[in-house]
């Protein structure tokens, strides 16, 4: 069941949100335009149905809506950056903004940052990027959720990997995934569908395949991208493991099993190895390699050689960013539906913080 | 059936072969250590079993023993460098050498590499930049074997990834892997021991799912990593694709199914998009982000606590690069086991360039 919404609307009302719980302008619009991305571009688990969640974060004192965000150590590439628990979707772009600086005056700029929280779809922050004649790339780690290969124990978040990629008459190209087989979202889906989700998605707590959604639930866990070794699982461990290093370890955030959940009901890990959430972000100026012109070519030339690749019979051979630009065409078009329970929810936040009720 | 060499046998074996088809003393021997390297780590796809393909593409004009390797485009943190045709076991460390000159000076280092060839394992370039306290990343294209998701064509190569990250006391972090669910040296194995292919690893030429790992030879494809669309086969294609363009459309090397063979008996596509294959190296000082102990004690932090996840029932959790360290320290002494058809290959070799057979 799902009701639909102007975007527009969307996103005002998530704006009057942000501002109430103490942002200013520019933050709650900038936060807004980071969900509304997620819901417009189709990756519904990213978009407003997190709002009350960051809600309740700030409510439980977690997250600080008047961030005083500042690097703490840097060479002309590089820096680490304090969030001050900031919302990750303030924090994120700004910290973009600084690698995008560097990139400008040495070629590339690569920024990790501490004290953060959950950044939105990895892929906002790429683009941005994107418009400036850059790579993009945005990594995150986030809640353990996920058992290494061989493990019972949930030790890394969904730690998504994104990269962006100039083009010139071609859309741009971007990728945004999870590093697991399948993100928490589509379990999300399988759960309110009722269906039983593919073998090598999640485990049980004891470690055994499973093919119930709802298996997180009672103690298992979410599998790294490949499923089980013999189908390159310590691959996706191993590429988990580097965006949480790159996210928390240069930075100075917590790692691994220490990663803050994004709930607020569950407690905060005991004895902290760092400050908050950790993300990682890249900027490289494609005119740092070869000339700007040149390099969007070969791109375009790239993906209309990989769009016509020969398909399997009945089907179409995509390339990364092509499912979502479609989506967003559609939402700007049509509204963007809303999961009756995200709209309950939405109703829920509104009443709590005294805001006009969001209608479809 | 195996022989097992002795490491510094096996090694000036090596070397004295680069020597006669014209590398000079050092590129001998940095080229020789790169192959070794691999042997020695257990990758024996990526050993001296390839040297004879190495003499066959020199013979064939197709690389260059003295190359003039030179940066064409740079910043102060970027550079391409046109590697003149030169063994790929030569021009990718000394792009790595590029990466790390730009590290110590600006934080970080970024080279892009066209105009070379099979680089060897990509672990090694990486281990350079550990030994000087920075994150060494390595990638490099490769020919074309690999079908996108819902593709028939071989677009891609295996295209891998490779960070190694320094610590303390525990041993250096280091993962290595092809962007697709199994490497092409396994299915080799499986060839030479004529058993079936797990489902997930190839696909036929008509795209359909395939158990036999002698797929290949018959028109079928290597499939990413993830297997199917189900399990994030879109996920291994974009990440292969990425290491594409960051290796290619950033050099101005061949990309997708340009890329050239390894094997000099397959022609060289035809309208070349590009230079050779492409590579691409990084390196990122740990101190460009927080001070050096201070990173190193959270990485021993890291790793041991990672060791220590529970494990499922009779299993062991292992860090990146486990087995291939354990594989080094067996291999230095008890020596390098090589199946008998590339010891037969390695005396071709020696007799056709005039060389003492190698003993065992």
């Amino acid at each position: 069941m799902e009701k639909i919404y102007e975007e527009s609307k969307l996103r005002s009302f998530t704006e009057e949100v942000f501002k109430s719980i103490g942002c200013n302008d520019d933050d709650a619009s900038l936060a807004s335009d980071v969900l509304i991305s997620a819901d417009l571009r189709g990756i519904d688990s990213h978009g407003v149905a997190r709002l009350s969640g960051y809600v309740r974060l700030w409510e439980a004192k977690r997250i600080n809506s008047t961030p005083k965000i500042r690097i703490v150590h840097e060479t002309p590439s590089t820096a680490a950056v304090d969030g001050d628990a900031g919302l990750g979707l303030v924090v994120a772009p700004k910290a973009m903004e600084i690698a995008m600086e560097k990139a400008h005056k040495v070629g590339s700029g690569w920024v990790s940052v501490k004290n953060s929280n959950h950044f939105g779809i990895a892929g906002y922050h790429t683009l941005m990027a994107v418009e400036q004649d850059m790579v993009g790339i945005a990594m995150t780690n986030a809640s353990p959720l996920v058992a290494p290969t061989f493990a019972k124990e949930r030790m890394l978040g969904t730690n998504p990997i994104a990269v962006a990629i100039p083009t010139h008459e071609q859309p741009t190209f971007i990728a945004d995934m999870a590093t697991t087989t399948a993100a928490n979202g589509k379990l999300e889906i399988l759960q309110r569908t009722d269906k039983n989700a593919p073998e090598g998605w999640v485990q049980t707590k004891e470690g055994t395949t499973s093919i119930d959604p709802n298996e997180l639930k009672k103690g298992g866990a979410l599998l790294p991208l490949g499923g089980d070794r013999e189908h390159g699982s310590h691959k996706g461990y191993a590429l988990g493991s580097i965006v949480d290093i790159f996210s928390a370890v240069f930075s100075g955030a917590n790692y691994g099993p220490w990663a803050p959940p994004f709930v607020s009901f569950l407690p905060l890990p005991e004895n902290p190895v760092g400050e908050g959430l950790g993300h990682f972000l890249g900027a490289m100026r494609i005119d740092a390699f070869r000339p700007a012109n040149e390099f969007k070519n070969h791109m375009d030339n790239w993906i209309s050689r990989f769009r016509n690749t020969i398909p399997v019979d009945g089907k179409k051979v995509l390339i990364p960013g092509d499912p979502e630009r479609e989506m967003e065409i559609i939402r700007r078009k049509n509204g963007i539906p809303l999961n009756v329970k995200v709209a309950e929810d939405l109703k829920e936040v509104a009443s709590r913080l005294g805001l006009n009720v969001l209608s479809s």
